[in-house]
């Protein structure tokens, strides 16, 4: 006898869509951190982020029906944190620290709901914009990416056949427990799940964050996503990005406040943060100014996450840069995140051994990797480089230098002007897949 | 909200153990037929079949519980055909025809059950037989080579983890679309599935069904089991098996009746099967004496299901056979079964094609194949070459030949003698893998 439970089938049938997000907690992390400091610091700063796709070739509004973008978007600005959520942030332990969050800050977050969009289309692509205070609009960068990617994933597996599909998922499961294979061979490994933005879908992300969890054991210490550290307890894993510096940079009255935001970036999460998540993410403006110039309490933080020049080159650069302020880097940490996948894990894994601690964020091609997976083939389930950036503080034009010249982000004639200020050393172009 | 069926999970576990064998149907087609002419022919003759593991180096009685093994087979003796069953039985149309059970026979079928077994252990081994009327004992043959495969893969998978579990079933579904993509290929393809007695399970086997279904459309004709034809909407597929004329060998009271026993069979069949079940298996005392001896009118069925040679060399010898009896191989039916999977499915449908009528049973490489899968390595879930022979009808000891001698079966003076009878020619020794 096969049982259906009816219950269960009328349930899911009532649902007007199938929401991609279902809890403000469905963000990464540093998006929490980062929020308690602008809540604190800066609540009057208004922001603007962009979403940008910069795999041009897919023509995301062409993929991704406007409709279903809106109810989506819609969907999750009526989304709040649960009682249980809030319970949970404020008696968790992140980092080795009780009480991250102050309850100040959770008594608002209680009531945060995300801020209205702009959705326009243009060339094929879609404009969506986020407007308004900062505290609100930060929120929305990671639910935005989570809502297209997945989206456009549905679209793609739309009429596929029932088998043809499972294996698609067969596919791929077999393609990560090949990659946690190769990871087991590496003893020290540390390495965390930074998927959330490009997953492929909810349920794919949590399929891997669990195999991770089973397959490599302790080496697997936490997720970039809240929401699945909190369900699987494991650690919430992150701290900060590049938007501290873009907005102190574009709110700046001159050069020399622009050449200053780094580090007074740094100043104020110190204030704020202590231990492991004093990391910093050295590559807003090229690491080779900010090293330069960075003053000699910043070779005490714990470590660096580089995040755009390739990891040897990137991680040698530091080293070099801690050895020069005589810190010992066998001390120090590394977090590498950039577009990462098993071979460039392995190959920095042997490179740095005994050299410096070390740790992995996996990101896209952990959680949106069906590359030779899918029955029909195509590229229709190959991931996209799609990122929400600041675009504007206060109504001042922000920017991305990066050490990748792809990965920029601005106003070309900013972009110049950023240039004249952090020069253009040791930036090198580099194909942006991921 | 995790919603859980409360009752099925109760229901569920309330099952004193997890069945095998749910349905008398779940076997194979031509135990049907064969039965039907058995209970209409030799409804007096008693046979005894016997489990024979043909792969030493598995020691069977290690590997599977005896207990579970007891349980197993007590629950597949309590089960009945059920009344949906009957009617399809009785209303299906089976290789285009009508009323292919007649109601007697199938009012006979009502009241089946299987008989008593025998079980013993000696050298690692089971000892598995059953003894009695021929009508009763030659169901036993698919259901007690499921159990125990199945017992087997179930006692290998034991307390491994839910993603290791998961990653096995997602490479064995990767692996065999892989299959069905390199067997789109061929156009003129017909295959069917073979696979129930070496099945890794019934689920797995279900799955493989419908997978095959949607992937191969209609190239894929139909099911061996007659349960998984029923519920798919399949054809269920099959003729007649060695037992015919290994229990009319055994009944004939000198030489010249075993040596003509393999002709009776056939008179009989034509005397209740037409049409495409007038298939032949040659090779139960070798393919070679079977056709120097064959009446013409052996030339007039439908094909030939060559069951022992390579699949190349024993086509071109029934086809030259053919041909030397003045027929057109082009209106002739060849169906190979041995031990196919698509490398020779691919060779022997190249080599034949436009020459010959093919059509392809794939069993165990269908339904077996976890080769590569096992996250833990090992050979736990390879298939073994485990069958049910017939081994006495009516205190007479019963021979198979086979064109390889690796797959003969019997008391060794017996196969002395009826190689005396038949002769060696033409067997050729190659192994056997499943």
């Amino acid at each position: 006898m096969a049982v259906t439970d009816i219950a269960t089938r009328v349930y899911d049938h009532s649902w007007r869509l199938d929401p991609i997000v279902r809890s403000l907690l469905d963000t990464d992390f540093y998006k929490l951190l980062m929020l308690q400091m602008i809540w604190r610091e800066h609540r009057d700063v208004r922001a603007t982020f962009a979403l940008i796709n910069r795999t041009k070739s897919v023509r995301l509004a062409e993929a991704v029906d406007e409709a279903e973008l809106r109810e989506q978007l819609d969907h999750a600005r009526g989304v709040r944190l649960a009682k249980k959520e809030l319970i949970w942030l404020a008696g968790n332990t992140f980092y080795g620290e009780r009480r991250m969050f102050a309850p100040d800050f959770l008594a608002w977050l209680a009531d945060f709901r995300l801020p209205d969009y702009d959705l326009r289309v243009a060339d094929g692509q879609y404009e969506l914009h986020f407007e308004g205070a900062w505290t609100d609009t930060t929120m929305w960068e990671i639910p935005a990416l989570a809502i297209v990617n997945e989206l456009r994933s549905r679209a793609a597996l739309r009429a596929r056949g029932r088998f043809e599909l499972d294996v698609l998922y067969a596919r791929a499961k077999a393609k990560l427990w090949e990659k946690v294979e190769r990871l087991r061979h590496l003893p020290e490994l540390v390495i965390s799940d930074f998927g959330t933005r490009r997953r492929h879908s909810f349920l794919w992300q949590r399929w891997c964050v669990e195999a991770l969890k089973e397959g490599l054991g302790s080496h697997f210490i936490g997720s970039s996503n809240v929401l699945l550290a909190m369900d699987n307890d494991l650690e919430a894993i992150g701290t900060n990005a590049h938007e501290l510096p873009m907005v102190m940079a574009a709110l700046a009255d001159d050069d020399a406040g622009v050449a200053a935001a780094p580090y007074r970036v740094l100043e104020e999460w110190q204030a704020h943060y202590g231990g492991n998540l004093r990391v910093v993410l050295p590559d807003a403006f090229g690491t080779k100014a900010f090293l330069e110039h960075a003053p000699d309490w910043v070779a005490d933080w714990t470590g660096f996450r580089p995040d755009s020049l390739p990891p040897v080159q990137a991680g040698e650069q530091i080293i070099d840069w801690w050895r020069a302020r005589g810190r010992d880097p066998r001390a120090k940490l590394l977090i590498f995140s950039d577009g990462i996948d098993v071979d460039s894990i392995e190959a920095t894994y042997r490179h740095f051994a005994g050299q410096v601690r070390m740790s992995f964020g996996w990101g896209t091609n952990l959680t949106n990797d069906f590359r030779g997976c899918d029955p029909q083939g195509g590229h229709a389930l190959e991931p996209i480089s799609l990122v929400a950036k600041v675009i504007e503080a206060n109504g001042r034009p922000a920017v991305k230098l990066s050490d990748n010249p792809s990965k920029a982000t601005g106003d070309p004639r900013e972009i110049e002007r950023y240039l004249r200020i952090f020069g253009n050393g040791g930036r090198a172009e580099a194909a942006v897949s991921v």
